[in-house]
């Protein structure tokens, strides 16, 4: 790995309690090319501006796949990723289905582990903040040709995030937009799935919600996801989640979630939710919550369900009773070293990098 | 408009009878940012590389659509675009779709005609010869929400580009992978839309194929489209075309196929295709061919279709019997200046900016 430390720190400047989500970046960043079929050194060079012109591949036929991920800060100043394993394997998943290089595991944990060591400083401590990492790989070859790039870029930054809090939300159930077809790359994290779901989300807030429910393109009839978040249903105790599939994202949060709604003994069912079957459950009072988990959030809780027309509301459940808030909060508290890890899942990042 | 010409022009390297389409830029581009809700002043730049950081929302989110057009030279090196108010009308509507601002006539089409007028020199003359040129759109901010972008860029680029002189090609019928969701983005030119066919057709061309005719995605039934190209089927004398929809591309070729047939009395039918009857077609010897349209290649002529683990062959017709050749030679006749255009398609690109 070639590391070229900023001489420039912009830590200073940094308030952990007053910044932008998503617009703050840290000190450095991963960069690491792709060319003539192999990768080259991992470099960890200053956060800053590389140069592409516009016939760059990545931006005319998107070639371009991430990650979303997070380090959290422990009340000593320990750093802790999660479960990064799952990201570097689905980076991997991402980019095998728009016919990118993988990357190696070296550049992938070996590059997250030195920028998260480098920019400890960066990783903000207390309740609900933590240090956002994108991973990504995108074509950047020269080339008016619709066809499969020979040149890409790896590249990880971070910017600091606080816990968004979020009253609960109101979906719409969507009934002709989709975010995803049958033999498509819903189950990637392509880059191009992003923008297709921004016009369907603001004629929705046109419409007096704040995200959309994606139903399966060709019926209607199924749920597949909510925003950019996996989904859970709660019908009486039973918590229902689809399984996923190449329209449905594998999230590490949904996949966290699982495991530990079953280590609370709570009845959790992979399996397809259909629309009808939520609605109905609604109108006889058994449908006790509807939310969605991902990494950025890590929960948003809904309150009504747009179907048709009618707005469904649902019960508002306190802390205590909510399965969303509990699962919430085991995963919280394990990601932030403030309870035990029996899964194994908090990776401390070392200090390794402070003689260089 | 700012006007920066080149002071290191590459014209003279340019080899008109060796060069590779898609690599070789000629030596301006248009680029133009839009911030705060609205778009600057146009610039007529030195093609080059711009500054971008890996947090840029337009690889990271996929807001990124773009157009394909062509200029021509006729003998007397006068310099045409083809129909290019059908260019700014599709970009503004792929923009729509993907939640990004549209862009104005005067920056879209005095860009254009800016940028043609100053690069002139590097529209190769000659049969199947022209000037690539690639308008597209993208989302610049840096920022790590997935959200719609607050900063753009608009710019144009431009390639020399010569017939692609194809044999006739084999292509599967596709019966898992598809390109368009039922409310999704296919009838755009979305940049993602090209990343996600890319891993089926290298599978297809693993099976011996060079292309996909692609199928809808919930029943795999019908004709869609065919690699990057709109699709024709001739059975008997008639002539069919799939319908645009919010799956189908609107191409400008397959337009202009549909006007240029009917002037020539041919009979053609705008309607759904089913593979069913395509396939009973070649069985029973009423399936006479089978092509695509698009910009960048004109037609490709198919001689075989892969259904069912099977190659079904076409029948190779003369350039005289063949429908597909004969649309096809109207239309680089009209394109290049050496037929009458009774549409109205030709635009010249005036010399207007000789003085600067």
């Amino acid at each position: 790995m070639i590391i070229q430390k900023t001489e420039n720190s912009r830590i200073s400047t940094f308030d952990p309690n007053n910044f932008s989500f998503g617009g703050t970046f840290s000190d450095h960043m991963i960069i690491c090319e792709y060319e003539d079929g192999k990768w080259g050194e991992v470099k960890l060079v200053p956060y800053g501006p590389l140069l592409f012109t516009p016939a760059m591949m990545g931006v005319n036929y998107g070639q371009a796949c991430f990650e979303g991920m997070k380090a959290y800060k422990d009340k000593d100043g320990q750093v802790f990723l999660f479960r990064p394993e799952k990201n570097f394997e689905r980076i991997n998943k991402s980019a095998n289905r728009l016919a990118m290089p993988s990357v190696t595991e070296e550049i992938f944990l070996e590059g997250l582990k030195a920028l998260i060591d480098i920019d400890r400083e960066w990783v903000p401590q207390g309740e609900g903040n933590s240090l956002y990492i994108r991973p990504l790989i995108f074509a950047t070859e020269e080339a008016l040709k619709a066809r499969i790039s020979n040149k890409y870029m790896f590249a990880i930054v971070a910017t600091p995030a606080k816990m968004y809090y979020t009253e609960p939300v109101s979906v719409k159930i969507s009934d002709h937009y989709s975010r995803a077809a049958s033999g498509g790359v819903g189950s990637a994290k392509a880059a191009g799935n992003y923008a297709a779901s921004f016009y369907p989300t603001q004629l929705a807030m046109e419409e007096g919600y704040d995200q959309i429910i994606w139903t399966d393109d060709a019926t209607h009839e199924y749920f597949e996801e909510s925003g950019t978040m996996n989904v859970f249903v709660r019908i009486n105790d039973t918590i229902y989640t689809p399984p996923t599939s190449e329209k449905i994202l594998d999230g590490v949060t949904r996949d966290s979630f699982i495991q530990l709604a079953n280590r609370r003994g709570f009845d959790v069912k992979v399996e397809p939710i259909k629309v009808k079957d939520v609605v109905e459950a609604q109108k006889n009072g058994t449908l006790k919550e509807v939310w969605g988990v991902g990494t950025a959030v890590v929960t948003t809780v809904f309150q009504a369900l747009g179907y048709n027309g009618e707005k469904l509301e649902l019960p508002r459940l306190s802390d205590e009773e909510s399965f969303a808030v509990i699962l919430k909060n085991d995963l919280v508290n394990l990601q932030n070293n403030l309870s035990e890890d029996p899964f194994g899942w908090r990776v401390l990042v070392d200090h390794a990098l402070e003689t260089v």
